[in-house]
């Protein structure tokens, strides 16, 4: 093993999540979500990461209207460690965003640093196991081994691919003979019997070089591709923005179709880390315990003669009587009621909610923003009522609205207030107009959040009713 | 038939309805339930009373927290009809209220007038058929007899009581041999198969004399508690308000106990009039026609894979993936998830929920008021936010606020303002601040509704915190 070799956590943080509505959507997505420990997936995610960031540096591919969000996020999860985003026009899949992380840590650390890359959105119970396996895939990897994390399968899943493993690599891992899809069931049983086959749970340990030779290879287009996105974008920002004109053209591919299945010198190394991919509801009921008659409850739920049920609540009550085998998650706007079997399925809610271009299909009622965040308390014909919540530091842009007047009552903290040409504080209880067409601007100047109660009134309360003069997220 | 006495409805409108949670609760029982027709079963009642009432006059026992809604719906449901109230200041069953009712007739129209009582929450769908049976039963009533009007059974029912009928009084009706208990299933069986059973639905047609008399030899400390309480009472007062330390003193019983099953003039008339007393979810649900997979849909559903499943949704989205036979109801506070077959047993629900003193037993998110109704959009530690609706004509009360300030903006209507002396009106999008300890008051002097959002600021936003000064509708 190479002991200098830099070890960069990549984290790839994408993907729509429908099988989550209706906590996950599009505009919301699953790394996001929180668990019972009040942590969301993000957070735990980049606190994993970071305990084995060498040069105490992660990089993280994702969206632009995740950014803000994602940073806070790390901020909480990660305090210590220094974050960089490579930001995605689009989605292009994991080939070009793994592309594109590696030429990133090749310009910053070296050729020889290795990326470990993994999704945003996993959750892995035991961090001790998962670094030890990190280890040893980090010392593969400096040799040159493509190393992957295989997860030693629980039950015979259908839902993953799976790595059939060869022969050892010392005490480090296993060399991997084949990358197979996705079983049936019977092959899948076969599969966890014959203690040969590994979970494919898209973790991997690369070293730059050995990933760029090997994408030379094997998808020279995509590398291409990759690169002139590389050279048309501000490589030295931060964040990065990747050239949307350049990135559209790349091939869309997984790593796994593109590498992964195609190299010779490929590795895997087993672990048992309490890994899940969360990928239903049925995942994310079994992280509870359950009571005596198998129902399990987060949130506010009466339950009369209810059994093995699943259910998820926000602020308001969930009853359930005389039912069984059921999923039961309830949101601001919307609620879902599943067999638990079925419960995968309702990516088919959210497909037809897509169709119907139906706003809780991408959208929550609560809405995060570079400055904070936002609830819609009443969106009616008359009026929109919202909470805006202000960060300390959080500057909305100055803008002005053509169809709409807003009232502001201050509930908590000191709002930094310009209405026109004026500019004042105001306290909780106290309240501003802001007429059609008056450039206005808030800013949270003190330590705690700002809180306001925003009253729209007018004919129109679009969100694309702000014309934008000045911002300092780039958004003007 | 006497062709010259008069008909009195009487609509008796109490009950929690506790069934029927979370759409009916204790501040908003069974009869304020809308239905598909966008009609309460208040104004239903109402209006097929109107059609039957010979001196264009209806009476209304319920209860003083009632009042000024029931009096709203049913200015919509018989404009044309004059509707007076009977206030009780709790609950004693039915046999008390409908001698106080008596006592009413009697003093307006004199004792050989009849009283048709009927529940304020049951739904007849043959209106024709009723009207028949109601011109039967008042023929029989006017000759003295204890007229019932029963209904035909259609399926062996276990929830009702029922009525085994005798030899027929003419072409009128049929003598009633006895009132039986609620059956066990194959009892109810034998009911039906024998066609001499009708089920009691707690509609009766009495002569106001024969009823007092009747009272006087079965239940005499019932009759006297009621004359006793109506002594005691302003009885020329509108709404008059029974007098509430005589009611309290009153045994509580109902008319079936305390007479119908003790009384020797007793008849039935048959009717086939399409009735259901709503009395569960399952019920409600039966009035609407199924989709080809048995699936019934009010509000916004997306069911996939789902059948015989009942949604009842209000502002929210609910969806359903892979069930089957449930119902789903989902209110602004609270969603209920049944099994239809267990649909009546969400009374346990609310048992529950009154034990924990859990507000969503009692009250919804919209309270009506006598000047219109408030909705709660917010309620946090830091404020509350409102919206408030107040009719033409709507007055609230002068009024002052200890530990709150609170902050209107208008957006629809004229608002009369009264804050300290100053008196003002205000227009969509102006606003108005009321600090801690001002005096105030809001009046609607316009033709249309006044809607107005209220964001209340400082440290406790309790319904209690009100000082009443003067109030039109006897609040202060």
């Amino acid at each position: 093993m190479d002991d200098k070799s830099a070890l960069i956590p990549v984290i790839l943080s994408g993907g729509a999540g429908t099988r989550l509505w209706p906590v996950s959507r599009r505009a919301h997505p699953k790394p996001f979500m929180r668990l019972a420990s009040g942590q969301t997936l993000a957070e735990t995610t980049v606190e994993r990461a970071s305990r084995v960031a060498s040069q105490g540096v992660t990089l993280t591919v994702t969206g632009r209207d995740y950014y803000f969000l994602t940073r806070d996020l790390y901020q909480q999860g990660a305090p210590e460690t220094e974050h960089h985003f490579l930001l995605e026009p689009e989605g292009r899949n994991t080939a070009p965003a793994i592309a594109a992380a590696a030429l990133w840590v090749e310009s910053r650390f070296g050729e020889d640093a290795c990326l470990l890359v993994q999704p945003a959105d996993h959750l892995v119970r035991n961090v001790a196991a998962f670094e030890q396996a990190v280890t040893k895939a980090h010392a593969l990897a400096s040799e040159g081994w493509l190393t992957c994390l295989g997860i030693q399968p629980t039950h015979p899943e259908t839902g993953f691919g799976y790595i059939r493993a060869g022969s050892a690599i010392e005490d480090r891992g296993l060399s991997i003979e084949a990358f197979v899809e996705k079983p049936d069931l019977e092959t899948a049983r076969r599969y966890v019997e014959s203690g040969q086959y590994l979970w494919n749970a898209g973790m991997f340990c690369l070293r730059a070089r050995t990933l760029l030779d090997a994408m030379a290879e094997h998808a020279p287009d995509i590398l291409a591709g990759v690169r002139e996105t590389w050279q048309a974008s501000s490589t030295d920002q931060e964040p990065l923005e990747l050239d949307s004109v350049r990135f559209a053209r790349v091939r869309a591919d997984s790593i796994d179709f593109a590498i992964m299945e195609k190299a010779r010198k490929r590795a895997v190394v087993p672990v048992d880390c309490g890994w899940s991919d969360i990928g239903s509801w049925q995942a994310i009921s079994e992280l509870y315990e359950t009571d005596a008659l198998g129902n399990r409850v987060q949130g506010e739920g009466v339950l009369v003669d209810s059994r093995n049920t699943f259910v998820q609540g926000e602020k308001r009550l969930v009853a359930a009587v005389g039912v069984d085998n059921l999923v039961i998650v309830d949101t601001g706007d919307a609620v879902l009621v599943a067999s638990r079997e079925r419960a995968q399925e309702v990516k088919a809610v959210v497909d037809e909610l897509t169709r119907q271009d139906h706003e809780s299909a991408v959208f929550h009622r609560t809405v995060h923003r570079p400055w904070g965040r936002y609830t819609v308390l009443e969106d009616a014909d008359d009026c929109k009522v919202k909470r805006l919540v202000v960060r300390p530091g959080g500057v909305l842009s100055l803008q002005r609205h053509e169809h709409r007047s807003e009232h502001w009552t201050v509930v908590g903290g000191t709002a930094s207030v310009r209405v026109g040409d004026e500019e004042f504080d105001l306290g909780a209880g106290q309240t501003v107009q802001i007429p059609v067409g008056s450039l206005h601007r808030l800013e949270n100047r003190g330590q705690v959040p700002v809180e306001i109660i925003e009253v729209q009134t007018g004919s129109y309360f679009g969100e694309d009713d702000i014309e934008r003069l000045e911002d300092i997220y780039g958004r003007a």
